[in-house]
């Protein structure tokens, strides 16, 4: 089973592909570019946007839910907007389909063409703002803090499963605000809920920056994002949240008196974090045998399977078993029994490491005599023999540790392949191996086009805690306040 | 504010209409036949979610992401599905816009069309059924108990906010089995939980039967469904069960080793209910001073509103209030505090009324002295001056009552409005009044044709547990062996 992952250290994209369908967590359609997400990767999904939505609520948001289709004229309506969203998109231009009248199947109906062409949403801001138009009158009605759970399609050409495809599963916060200060504070806190769902769930560290003029959101003043390191040293945008500033306001003409009985355009963030996440999370933490999976979002935390000769031992050990399960579930941890007879222990080994499972406790005759079992760590490969009593305790404080070890891994890493780099030569070197290189940069798009083209090297952020520094761009030579962060990225 | 919800028994469809926009549930968008589903709306959805979800994960189903576009040649598949699902739906022929060489804005690019076109999910059998393929080669792989949550798109000609809308929101389950007897069970399994959550959650009755073969899903041998009653006669179709047999299995050819070592075909279910059930939860309890929410559905349970004149008076309400709330809280109550200081508490009163929180508490100078608070039971609208010792116990046992109370009171409005009916026109008669018209029937789509036809009642249902009775067929005469449904419908 195990064997079925191909080498990450020799070709890292291929073992990411191959993991994510091993581990049965999404696969191709027979829709070009578009994914089927297979109950083990969706139950994953489930638990990530269950913790998400806890947190968006506890910082004062409501879901809602907007329409799928956008008239295309509303596209046109914010001019960098339009740039950026309505290229490759799905349009939907007829309403109808009709039997073949010249053989058999079906066709498009000829007279049921839409009188304005409707875009699936690649993004919800221009029907959102639409809508929002008739829902503020006053500064009475705001904040409106609004988050929709919804499928979005762009229509990507180069597609991979949960880093890009054409249809994904996300989350896009929209809010509307009577003052610009009060709409940065928003897109400040919704970056810093990102950052925490993503340290303290994913176990993934994450550094919160400024996304670069030529990297904003088409239409935003200020893109935030957090930007994590996978273990191939290349980059990977896991969030964004946007401050809007007036310009949907504008473009879509909602005004609200204010407490001075003036008019004002409205000020707007939105933010959102994809099924993309998931892709982060494999690519984060994995290894050769499978997926590592952080306790917190592992849908199994604990396998136990049994090993047995005799039907009397098997019996035996499942009663056993069925007890401790009890327990541990009593104790708050998710708990699968794996009593399948037709299956060598083995081999269930090998599957339930492919698929991530924090914890696995192996019990077999003698451990019954002893009143032991063995417990194997998915992130460490280690194993122990220990006793059956007070199990549970000491798997609740195991999964902490496993939870927090995958962090600091992951930390590791990206500390060791963090450098500050001072010199062309050296960056054009160093990019080759991957990893973060923090450079002084003159802060214009030129120098930033010029070092993509010579480099495939992208501007990921400008940290938000980035220190003052004088320092000089590592291209132009200009002077520069503070280092940025260049990465190759997904 | 109450009188801006206009009267049902007046005109019943505008009382409707009217309350969805008014009680901040939905509202209509900029895209035709597509609506904006607003906060207060979707948390009532989000709880009949939750709900639904555990019922589900508890009789053993997982959540999966199937694409949202089907292939057209996909619908052509199975003979009958495509006649019931190919006709009005929305059609993607393009993926791409460009700037509009002649004018503003942009246009479809002529050089994005795509070879084959794509068709916005109406459902998701057949995309299903061809990944099933891929998953299922031995009767090992069985069953497959799999549930979606998405938006469907259905062409509607004439829409009406939750009832029938061209995008709604809904969960269809998808199951494979090696037995026709095991997916006729599942179909049964999971009609019987939709009838639970109808009844326990929605306080809804509802009657668990068969649709006629005129009135099944297409594709379907058999269609379970729940009927229920709206406070106007009309009935409600509630959700939907349906055992496929095999007919999407050889469609998309999907066979299985079974254990004798032969291949067979899959046997197959399908099961759905969507955002149409927010409709029926308005139709079945509310009045003309608002929404009537089951507690177990209510996003707010009990509202507390202050009645004060001083601001020393208002502070100390509040405090008061808030040591109440904390105990309401610890009991699993969930409790609004409404402090807004620019508002009567009239306005309060009625605003909260046409929201349908069940339990309203109002507190003033007096009660503050008396230990006492008012309380107002929504679905009674009756007023009680209680103590404020061991209010949470009250407040929780009132919350069932309350729930079990709308229950009885639609299950009594049902009852009186179904009647036996032995002669054609008696039915005429009576079924302008509306309700239910238990009647005999010959058993042909013929007589059920003409009945629609002449009276426009169609047969809801055959009940599963209705009685064996010899009778003759009110339209043509001929004997039958059961009573069937028949009323008007949404």
């Amino acid at each position: 089973m195990a064997k079925e992952v191909s080498n990450k250290e020799e070709n890292y994209s291929l073992w990411y592909n191959n993991l994510v369908i091993k581990a049965d967590l999404a696969e191709n359609s027979a829709v070009r570019g578009c994914m089927v997400i297979k109950p083990y990767g969706y139950a994953i999904w489930e638990k990530m946007q269950a913790q998400l939505d806890r947190m968006f609520k506890e910082t004062g948001h409501q879901n809602a839910y907007f329409p799928l289709f956008i008239p295309k004229s509303f596209l046109s309506r914010e001019a960098e907007h339009v740039e950026g969203f309505a290229k490759e998109c799905a349009v939907v231009t007829h309403h109808r389909l009709m039997t073949n009248p010249d053989g058999p199947g079906v066709v498009v109906d000829p007279d049921a063409k839409l009188e304005e062409e409707l875009v699936v949403r690649p993004t919800s801001e221009t029907i959102i703002w639409n809508t929002y138009k008739n829902w503020i009158k006053s500064y009475r009605d705001l904040p409106i803090l609004v988050n929709q759970w919804a499928n979005v399609v762009r229509w990507e050409m180069r597609t991979r499963l949960f880093l890009r495809t054409a249809e994904f599963l996300w989350q896009e916060g929209h809010t509307a605000h009577s003052t610009k200060e009060e709409a940065i504070e928003e897109t400040m806190k919704m970056v810093n809920v990102y950052a925490e769902f993503a340290r303290k769930y994913m176990s993934m560290p994450v550094i919160i920056g400024h996304k670069t003029e030529s990297e904003r959101f088409a239409g935003a003043l200020d893109t935030l994002c957090i930007e994590a390191m996978m273990q191939d040293g290349k980059a990977l945008q896991a969030g964004t949240s946007h401050f809007l500033g007036q310009n949907f306001a504008k473009a879509f003409d909602v005004q609200f008196a204010n407490k001075e009985g003036g008019l004002d355009y409205v000020w707007a963030t939105s933010w959102g974090v994809s099924t993309r996440l998931m892709g982060a999370l494999v690519m984060a933490h994995s290894d050769n045998n499978g997926l590592v999976l952080p306790p917190k979002l592992a849908p199994i935390q604990v396998v136990m399977v049994p090993i047995f000769k005799t039907e009397e031992d098997y019996k035996q050990i499942l009663d056993r078993m069925a007890d401790m399960k009890s327990r541990l579930v009593a104790a708050g941890v998710t708990v699968k029994i794996d009593d399948r007879d037709n299956l060598r222990s083995g081999f269930k080994f090998a599957e339930w490491e492919l698929k991530g499972v924090p914890v696995r406790i192996a019990m077999g005759p003698r451990d019954l005599q002893n009143g032991t079992v063995e417990i194997a760590r998915r992130d460490t490969l280690t194993k122990e023999s220990v006793g059956q009593e007070g199990l549970e305790n000491r798997i609740a404080a195991l999964l902490d540790e496993i939870q927090e070890n995958i962090y600091n891994k992951a930390l590791k890493f990206r500390e060791e392949n963090t450098f500050k780099v001072d010199d062309y030569k050296t960056f054009k070197e160093k990019i080759e191996e991957g990893g973060f290189l923090m450079c002084h940069w003159d802060g214009t798009s030129e120098t930033e086009e010029k070092i993509k083209e010579e480099t495939k090297a992208t501007i990921r952020c400008i940290p938000i805690d980035a220190e003052e520094e004088e320092g000089f761009c590592i291209y132009s030579g200009k002077p520069s306040k503070r280092r940025v962060i260049f990465a190759r990225a997904y």
